[in-house]
């Protein structure tokens, strides 16, 4: 019995984009879906009540970071997640992998787990599966996911290889020591751009058998070509029944794309991220807010978004804001962005539900194209 | 013909404390009344429907920094401030005086006016009255300020003599220039800590006539109660039927004394500058959410406040967010600290029109005591 109910509504006739439904312990989602990043139980600058408004559905929350601080014991003492932060909706936590080897030289893999120094005081911690199982029980997130190694690119074959075997092993013993059956567990598919790899990877994790099934180890530094080559490869590897989530990416393009090979969850902190540095999207391309041709722009960021932010500020006032360092331009270029984002799969939502997937694809190049 | 129009409704029999009405352009205001503070046309960390939420009914913009950036004529060829900022409300405008005399050695003042040294690039500017009625226009504020000179504590006798008569004389000068008929002008009442010389100004200043009197060159590093015993003499030289500002105060107490001594109206940055420290206020004391004691602390701020965060969010959620070095840190902080304030003015006006100020007052005092 899953904590999880996916159901697929429809497959569009001239693509491999999938409109579905899943049912968490915390509520529904549509898919295909983007996840808010919420990296310290906050998606940065927003409140839960905004981020409804601007149509998340369920958010990311980092285990590793939350592990560290304030540590994953506290928050369960608190509650857990949801509680903690104020969000009720679905919440799903990544395995802390992805962090830790990111920390380089301050992290030692081996067959059992990562031993690694902490980025905050260099005190010194050891992630295996299954303290990652038990640090996302007690953070209690609605989606969990398997500890894997990230392998870094390039690499060769050989070391994804053996990679991706060792990430297979974590899995299985990731499932073996998975508890809460409120919470549903994912696999990762690891095996870099190897095709034959990623295959071996996706049949490995479906016979252990997952509620979910992710593609990790993209948008690792690899050309967004190849990035949209190997979606597009990979995802028939993976189960038609259960949800197929691209860990990681990206930007607007991306999610179109991962879409188009039959994905249906995202999760990225590009538009969060750009937007506190001045980078918001828009329906005709990225806008630089800093820039000074926006200075006495009495336009909203995008005459066509509806969003709070665009319905009551110019560009002239969010780009006074930002050279000011005022926390109010972090917060309504995030709103914006986000607003941008979760339009855009609603958009494709609709797209697939009606049958015109390939057409919405066209129109959102070809309109980034009049800027 | 005033922009604006006072109606006194009530004074306490038990103290000099004052229920008023004031009609203004762009709304009205209750007093006694506190302003928050946004500098750069942003009340940091706030939207204006965030400020309306927490009973901000007047706001107060930085006439200097808005000179500095993005330049009062920018802000005109915007459409003026409200519009700018998306703040419908009340707009009061200081005259940019306090911010130029405190850049110190970067200035010099003489009878003309004052001559510095912009604190963003280090180019050379002047401002006298004539210019900061001009460039105040151009900012568009509901009221504005007189350019008056606010002298350095401690200072001798013969210095504050002679500051507060050339203030005195750059009054008529503002009374003089100052064109729009939408925009009221208050003067500014100086003397230091003397009590002649607050009468002297403050006769000077009726003889010219303005829309409203303010008491300025106070909390310049005097002790409070040298603060209060100045609220306290300088209240009764200023008309009846005008309103009565106390610029630049400050901490709770401050306010209760600075009503009880008569006056309407005030603005400070300290509830939303602490809140970025992580600073809070509350019914019985300030707390530092900071404090270790607070991790795993399940109350919200202030058990007995109704604002958003008091609702939703705990201390030990708030602990960690500031820990984290989180935007929403400042921004739930922020929210409770302007909720606190704007609700003990409401509280106070509550108090006077029951003729009860004197308990209010008591009881303010007494609550903090059981912390
Ligand atoms: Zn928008
Ligand atoms: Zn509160």
């Amino acid at each position: 019995m899953s904590a999880i109910d996916f159901k697929l509504i429809k497959t569009d006739s001239s693509s491999a984009a999938r409109l579905g439904s899943l049912t968490t312990p915390h509520g529904k989602i549509d898919t295909p879906i983007f996840m808010p990043v919420g990296t310290h139980a906050t998606v940065k600058a927003m409140t839960p009540e905004e981020l409804t408004e601007v149509g998340a559905q369920i958010i990311l929350a980092n285990t590793y970071h939350l592990y560290m601080r304030p540590g994953h014991e506290l928050v369960a003492r608190m509650g857990g997640l949801h509680e903690f932060m104020h969000w009720q909706g679905p919440i799903l936590t990544d395995s802390g992998g992805f962090q830790v080897f990111s920390l380089g030289e301050l992290r030692k893999i081996t067959e059992e787990g990562v031993k690694f120094q902490s980025h905050l005081d260099g005190s010194y911690h050891f992630i295996s599966p299954e303290t990652s199982m038990e640090i996302q029980a007690a953070l209690g997130g609605d989606i969990i996911m398997c500890f894997d190694e990230c392998p870094p690119y390039p690499a060769d074959y050989a070391y994804i290889a053996k990679s991706m075997e060792m990430t297979s092993r974590w899995a299985l013993r990731c499932k073996n020591v998975k508890k809460r059956a409120d919470q549903a567990l994912f696999g990762i598919v690891q095996g870099g751009m190897f095709s034959d790899l990623r295959e071996r990877s996706a049949l490995a994790l479906q016979e252990i058998g997952f509620d979910g099934y992710a593609l990790g180890g993209v948008s690792v530094g690899e050309e967004k070509e190849l990035m949209h080559e190997v979606m597009g490869f990979s995802a028939p590897f993976l189960p038609v029944d259960k949800p197929r989530y691209v860990m990681g990416i990206g930007a607007p393009e991306d999610l179109i794309e991962g879409i188009n090979a039959g994905f249906d969850m995202f999760d990225c902190v590009m538009p969060t991220r750009n937007a506190r540095n001045g980078m918001v999207f828009t329906s005709f391309g990225r806008l630089n807010i800093k820039g000074a041709r926006y200075a006495e722009d009495r336009l909203p960021i995008d005459p066509e978004c509806g969003c709070y932010v665009c319905k009551n500020y110019s560009r002239a006032y969010l780009r006074h804001l930002f050279k000011s360092g005022e926390i109010l331009a972090s917060r309504l270029n995030t709103w914006h962005n986000l607003h941008y984002y979760l339009s855009l799969m609603a958009g494709a939502r609709q797209a697939i539900a009606e049958d015109r997937f390939a057409d919405f694809r066209r129109d959102f190049y070809a309109k980034r194209e009049t800027m």
